[in-house]
């Protein structure tokens, strides 16, 4: 049983239920009855003590790349067509298995998304699926489970990068991460915040330099061996002399590793080279940054970067910070300088996304055909008015204020255009409170699904890193701060029209209970 | 950039740093020197609420599959050739590079470990791994990124299987986890107490009957296709009559999923079939457990099961098992009887380790060879004594006492047996508080690590899902309930022999400042 194998990576990496419930379609003749599926959250990350106040959505790259060559192969038919049932009777038919194996590709999928590395909200349909019922009841695990754990991570990483106020962060988190799914977590890590990763087979996968100092156990080994710190500096030192970052907290960070490394600092420029940092992993790294970076300025190294690392999040950086601007002068210290100089190498907690290790992320049945070509809107009446969704076929716009700031994400009934009008109302999707909005105060608006798959290929244009950074960047610098902020977030107002909400009010009444 | 290409899977899905200090052990002639790395945790998983008190070891046996067939390739040498330094200079010599592809393999590595499905504890060493520095370094980050998550996980696994009291317990948690790392993860909960799992790819992988019922999607496309729940329940019914469970919360719980499940039960039974169950996956568990199970008996289907999904935990579990039991009589149901027809079904919490999202577990060089076949201990003297592990070569054993319950590990010098004594003393592994043990308190002691890696192959046996499970069941009915509670559990010891702890402390008198 490999931990990586093609089986895995193929489309039997779902849900029994998506198969047993694509028998029942084929057996009742709807199988490529065309369904549509909405993929939402329903609320933002909550970390106990802070709160996300946007996500940003990854995983759409590998999501589509991986759809454009995935099928149902000769081997999974083999495996379905092993499966019994407890009395002993196949529990797939044949016929079923003849007609997956026929038409278990995703190309008569189309999907409409949010794209990659965008802001995105509560309740919106982040992605628009459409295509046959049976497969695309099929890609629904595969889908979320592609989608929902890198936009947990890219939102943190956003996060991180807010709270880092410029300063450079890397992604260090592969070792504490969840297994192969690393990758795709780094991969959103790099699209939501993170400058670099160490992972090395990721940032060529991206085009990144991949980013390292070295470990206590080198300096351990040199020292076992009857050498010391000072030569374990030396030698690493030698092998990169332009870009020597040196950890300095094996022995005692300030009686002997930064004092070690100052020593190799002077050698390095004595030879023509500038030394690039030094790390910190462990104790408080507020104090001991402030005292480390004394004791560089003092030998005359101001511009040595200093790297910490430890148990970071977006709270620890943003209290450390704090406390270097508060402190600095204290000790002689240009704060503005201090913090300039300081990189974040963060890892488990940006890459369990610490505090809410899942994000929410749901694909619902939110129409179907009726067999003539028309869509009929599908709505799950359950106990809870929060977890119902929007129903049926749509539009999604962002509307911007004079400030040129995103003031509202509308959900409107495909083909509207409220921003056509001169005054629309909007509506809370699970409340039927309401208020009118004129179009005049608004700057802008803009429609925010593209179609990135359709005929088997995907449409998206296959950005890279920097074009989806760029996306990110666009958006959080058109967030308001307040939506922004670490704790407590202000809310953002996602909205229905008064048609959407039309719809929504009239379903509930026609199969309410 | 694919999301699982065969290069993230290679030996590059690495820290760069390890390939730094890998550079400089061949350039010192170190890279074939023989290093000893221990693998150990620190702490227990800490849920917040709750906290474990003993891991679940996972992972180990895709580990060592991965480890047969892993090296570094041509193309993996061709990338680490093209990374350059910021002043344009080859980063990696080309003679390192040579090394790198003669000797990048795990050939010569030997790993020693408490075996996979089996109860460890913290700063006792799982995995002892040997071999030659620059590729344990390598290895360093592959091996934490396959370990710590499924150990992890299968102890989320066993403590929400200790939950449910013998009920059956299924892992349904593929769409909230993290990207490919499921597979894994998946695995890990299966070893650990999940019976059986949703995931269709990783069931036939190891051997189990993929399980599922089917989603609100199926009963909400038959709705707006003018038809309704009831003939929903028809059409799944009719494909699969000996295994048929109902989702009975799309609309109306009590209302209406429960009485439309009970009259196709009905129907299936006329037909001479026996009907499997229902689910409900939102609302007051517990409540609509006794409401359900009240309606089923009435009905004459006391055997029915009752499937509960919907953000379960070990914790959820036991308050809905706790509830069940005290409020059944109430409503003439026996306890017993409910409480043994309830099957959960567990999705993101398990998954992804709900409440603590990250293993520390950490790689440490403890020994270095010394050039003449002697090993030389190595320490790390940091700030934290808490951080410093347990030096040099060692052996690990597990003390019983007379009622076959395991009373302490115990952590010695390579070579020493201390139960051969009549008495021996035992320290915690970082205080000098200590206490003596009489053999004859005694009922058995065993050496828990043994050798899964050499010559370049997996020496576990292969051992499948079964026999690990029965690991994972023998330690846990031999561990004290107090140290199994789920909410502040009891301590287990973990010790030094006095030899061991002479050792760690003459280290760190020689090495200390």
């Amino acid at each position: 049983m490999p931990g990586d194998s093609d089986r895995l990576r193929g489309l039997l990496g779902t849900d029994q239920y998506q198969l047993a419930m694509a028998q029942v379609y084929w057996k009742e003749g709807l199988a490529g009855r065309h369904a549509q599926f909405d993929y939402f959250f329903r609320r933002y990350p909550d970390y106990g003590t802070h709160q996300a106040g946007y996500c940003i959505t990854a995983g759409m790259g590998w999501l589509l790349e991986w759809m454009e060559s995935v099928r149902i192969e000769e081997a999974d038919i083999e495996l379905l067509a092993s499966q019994e049932t407890a009395t002993g009777s196949k529990r797939f038919d044949s016929g079923f298995l003849h007609w997956l194996l026929a038409n278990g590709d995703l190309s008569a999928i189309r999907i409409d998304a949010v794209p990659e590395g965008r802001v995105v909200h509560p309740n919106e349909p982040m992605a628009i699926i459409r295509g046959p019922l049976a497969m695309t009841q099929i890609l629904e695990t595969c889908l979320l489970n592609r989608l929902n754990y890198p936009t947990l991570i890219a939102t943190k990483a956003a996060r991180v990068e807010d709270a880092a106020r410029g300063a450079s962060v890397l992604e260090f988190g592969m070792r504490r991460g969840p297994h192969s799914g690393v990758h795709a977590g780094g991969r959103a890590a790099l699209i939501g915040g993170a400058d670099f990763t160490s992972n090395v087979a990721l940032s060529h996968a991206v085009g990144l330099d991949p980013k390292g100092t070295h470990a206590h156990s080198m300096v351990q080994a040199f020292i076992a061996l009857g050498s010391t710190e000072l030569d374990a500096f030396r030698k690493f030192a030698s092998l990169y002399p332009d870009e020597c970052i040196l950890l300095v907290d094996t022995i005692d960070m300030l009686g002997s590793g930064v004092p070690n490394a100052i020593k190799v600092f002077e050698e390095l420029r004595a030879d023509g080279h500038e030394p690039a940092g030094i790390r910190l992993d462990s104790g408080d790294l507020a104090y001991l940054t402030i005292q480390a970076a004394a004791m560089l300025d003092d030998a005359g190294f101001e511009k040595v970067s200093i790297v910490l690392s430890s148990d970071l999040d977006e709270l620890v950086i943003w209290q450390i910070l704090s406390q270097l601007e508060s402190e600095a002068p204290r000790y002689g210290l240009d704060p503005k300088t201090l913090v300039r100089r300081v990189t974040f190498g963060v890892g488990t907690r940006l890459i369990t996304s610490h505090g809410d290790p899942a994000l929410g992320g749901v694909y619902k049945l939110v129409a179907i055909d009726d067999g003539t070509g028309t869509w009929k809107p599908a709505i799950k009446i359950s106990e809870s008015i929060e977890k119902m969704p929007v129903p049926g076929e749509k539009t999604l716009f962002r509307a911007y204020d004079h400030r040129g700031l995103a003031t509202a994400d509308i959900i409107a009934v495909a083909g509207e255009e409220p921003t056509e009008q001169d005054s629309f109302e909007l509506f809370h999707p699970h409340r039927e409170t309401h208020r009118t909005v004129r179009t005049e105060d608004l700057s802008a608006s803009e429609s925010l699904l593209e179609n990135v798959f359709a005929d088997g290929l995907r449409r998206d244009g296959e950005p890279d890193l920097e074009i989806l950074r760029k996306r990110r960047r666009g958006d959080l610098d058109r967030l308001d701060r307040g939506v922004r902020r670490l704790v407590n977030p202000h809310i953002y107002h996602v909205s229905l029209t008064r048609r959407m909400k039309d719809l929504q009010l009239g379903l509930i009444e026609e199969f309410g209970s």
